[in-house]
């Protein structure tokens, strides 16, 4: 493991190797056989299940079920809502017969050309089809509505460039897809999810997040209005982290679903879909880590604490664990994931380096001398501070540590953040301000074109209209032309 | 839901019309628009939903650890393990293209033949071939040993003839994929989780289940040995529940695992695969359900608990409220999950009827004259009694019920089962037995050819050799042959 971390990139060095490196070597995920595909290790995974289980109470505390829809949409259904298609077409992964049959040369199987598809079927890259499909015949009338339903899946965009967690081919989501009778009801449901999302993006996984609205240029394939939550890297990239539709009633129109109104009148249904994914991995990851490996949150840290013995015999190790034991307990009564690491084969520095690895915010060591005292050396992974603590009262002190360090990396991502969000008004202003990277805030005179123009030139795009944008007015400061807001454009992930 | 209600078809007219209305009408699933695959309703994706987390924390207990591998696999990972690919070729979804394009008409879009993948992908029928080609890279030493690794995925098999739950196109389910060192521990371990599959199906679902081995015929492909949990249906059919495999060397010597061993030697690693699937809820339908409905274990119900009130005006109704919020947080506090339903757009008997169909194992009901008296009605879906009771201690006594119909159900399919197991010791006997169902303990002389010519000739097929069978000396029923154990024979879903 020492040597593992030796060979960890620099940020400094390469940001992009780093982040490379990191991902395989504190074992959240490695490339599979299969192009564009990955593996989430089992410590990756535990990560993703922590979040998965937050997100899935806040869903239900906001009123959603879950369901499940099939992996696999008519070919016909992508077609139905034009802009839907159009957006999609192009990294679908198609299923096109349905058995193999042995190669007559006896070298392995093939296609059977008999089994071929009436109607090609699409891996899904999005459910919006096949669920407004299903939708038509669960809405009738308006008793029938709203549906709040939630689905955890994973889906395929058969994307040309991946990268672990931010870009992959296959990626696991949740994807929300409610109907509504009213417009005003699905636009305020599209904007709750939006704030669900911020709250778990900045209190569970540390990470400040601006929430506003995407340009058309940005919007969701179908969507009227895309909501987004965007998040800084500390390379000052920007990574979308989870999008709210609201969807109008593109995909009622689409699938003909219609519901009789309270006056009796039919009517579409309104529609919104939201989702984060597998990329909230990359954005947690990307956020807090360090040259010493991951700093996870404590609040989704499958390990928040780990105790490591120091001892030189057997006798020494049976006491420290003797006296860890209870401590074990309270901790873990209190709700506190805490892992003793005995081992007998690796040793004491070896672990240290691991768990600082795998970003384990609080690392615990008892000696016998520590025994003896009644102390114990803490080390928080965050700052990788050491101080001494008392074997009395571990548990509580312990538990507000965690907390503090949950708020500390809040603060220390808002201020870098802060410290790499500038004004600018002119266009030469703007080129500099990307160099150095971050967001940057500056009017914009509302056309594609513009935006267009501008991520040609620059690779940099708008990241959103802030919600909370205040207006001034100003001009664009390409064309000139009037503008009552600024917005954030910045490279991105 | 009163209407609906009448439209369920009896057991005892059209058991399998019976079991098709039932998951529709109770909300359970529905057909979508992509042949053989099923939409898992709200109501039915809760119920697998607490099957799932029961299920989690019993492999946690036993030290598995989830993860996650591609959906897709290429096809000559099939080839590499020739029984493997012999018993899933015929049913693969095949994916040839990533790429769809305009059709040049305007009626929609096309697969770009320029999109063609060198290499097709299969939709995953099970996971053991990525997964072993993925462990190679995991498994170097002895000390890399055991892995023990859960997936929580959809896998998809193209039969032809489909039933919801119990035979889809897709389908969710679990696989573990575990690594050891020995013959001895992988053995152990395939064992190990029969018996957490047997523990959960009888503990939580409340289904009896008989533990066996298959016979080679009814082997998982590429597997030594497959051990199988059995449950019996109400019309003496038999459902295969889980299996465990014992992989031996196989998939170790397809992809070349190896380890070095703690002598210092090259060594094939030893392999188990487990699996339980969404046709466990075909097997909780099945086992408890009646003419009025589902029949839920306490154990896995959504709603354990409805209460109803009964209200004249909508003072009364305040009032009941009002007695009924306490009751309500007592209940929730005791982890019981409790539904008050005051909805005014329904009668209380149509409530009571929708209740029965979703198979609610409790319900209470509070008039303004019980609340006078401090009484409430009870009503016990397992077996539709009525009773009064106090509303003082109702959670205790709610608790209590809540086992009480737990065990009860169990111990009423397990008296089914125990009715509907015969010992047969001629083809005769054994063919009269079929005609009413259940499971025939017959001897059989151990060949696959008997086994086949039986099966052609009567649609039995033998279910599992029990692993508590005793030792008994007897002859094969069909050609005479000596025997040393009765297995089980059945007609099967």
């Amino acid at each position: 493991m020492a040597k593992e971390l030796k060979d960890l990139t620099k940020r400094a060095d390469n940001y992009s190797q780093w982040y490379n490196d990191l991902v395989v070597k504190a074992d959240l995920a490695e490339q599979s056989a299969v192009r564009g595909c990955m593996v989430i290790k089992p410590y990756g995974y535990a990560i993703w299940e922590k979040m998965q289980q937050q997100l899935d109470r806040m869903f239900k505390e906001t009123g959603h079920q879950n369901a499940y829809f099939p992996l696999l949409i008519p070919k016909s259904f992508l077609s139905r809502e034009a802009e839907h298609v159009e957006g999609f077409a192009k990294e679908c992964a198609v299923v096109t017969h349905h058995r193999l049959k042995n190669a007559p040369d006896g070298s392995g199987v093939l296609v059977d050309p008999d089994a071929k598809l009436e109607e090609e079927l699409i891996i899904r890259p999005t459910s919006e089809t096949i669920i407004w499909n299903t939708y038509r015949n669960w809405i009738h009338s308006y008793r029938d509505l709203p549906i709040l339903v939630n689905q955890w899946a994973n889906v395929m965009r058969w994307e040309m460039r991946t990268r672990m967690f931010l870009r992959t081919a296959e990626f696991l989501w949740q994807e929300g897809h409610t109907a509504h009778a009213t417009r005003e009801e699905a636009e305020a449901e599209a904007i709750k999810m939006i704030n669900v999302y911020a709250d778990f993006a900045e209190k569970y996984m540390g990470v400040p997040v601006v929430k506003g609205i995407k340009s058309a240029n940005e919007r969701f394939a179908g969507a009227i209005e895309t909501y987004t939550i965007e998040a800084m890297m500390q390379d000052g990239k920007a990574l979308q982290s989870g999008t709210s539709h609201f969807l109008g009633q593109n995909f009622a129109k689409a699938f003909d679903v219609q519901f009789v109104n309270k006056e009796n009148k039919p009517e579409y249904v309104w529609a919104t879909s939201w989702g984060v994914s597998t990329r909230l991995m990359g954005a947690l990851i990307m956020t807090h880590s360090d040259d010493n490996g991951l700093v996870l949150p404590p609040h989704l840290a499958p390990i928040q604490v780990v105790i490591v013995p120091i001892y030189k015999n057997e006798e020494q190790r049976q006491e420290i664990t003797k006296a860890v034991e209870p401590i074990l307990s309270e901790m873990r009564a209190r709700g506190i994931s805490v892992k003793y690491d005995d081992a007998d084969n690796r040793r004491p520095g070896f672990k240290f380096a691991d768990y600082e690895l795998k970003g384990v915010p609080v690392r615990l060591a008892i000696g016998a001398r520590d025994l003896a005292n009644g102390t114990v050396e803490i080390m928080r992974r965050d700052t990788l501070e050491k101080s001494e603590g008392h074997l009395e009262g571990i548990t509580d002190h312990v538990a507000a540590l965690l907390e503090e360090i949950q708020e500390n990396i809040f603060h220390k991502a808002l201020k870098q953040r802060e410290d790499m969000t500038v004004k600018v008004d002119t266009y030469e202003e703007f080129k500099e301000a990307l160099e150095r990277g971050g967001f940057i805030l500056a009017h914009w005179d509302g056309t594609p074109e513009t935006e267009e123009r501008i991520k040609e030139e620059t690779k940099a795009t708008i990241r959103c209209i802030p919600l909370d944008a205040p207006e001034e007015d100003g001009v664009d400061m390409l064309t000139g032309k009037p503008s009552h807001r600024r917005v954030i454009f910045a490279r991105n992930y």
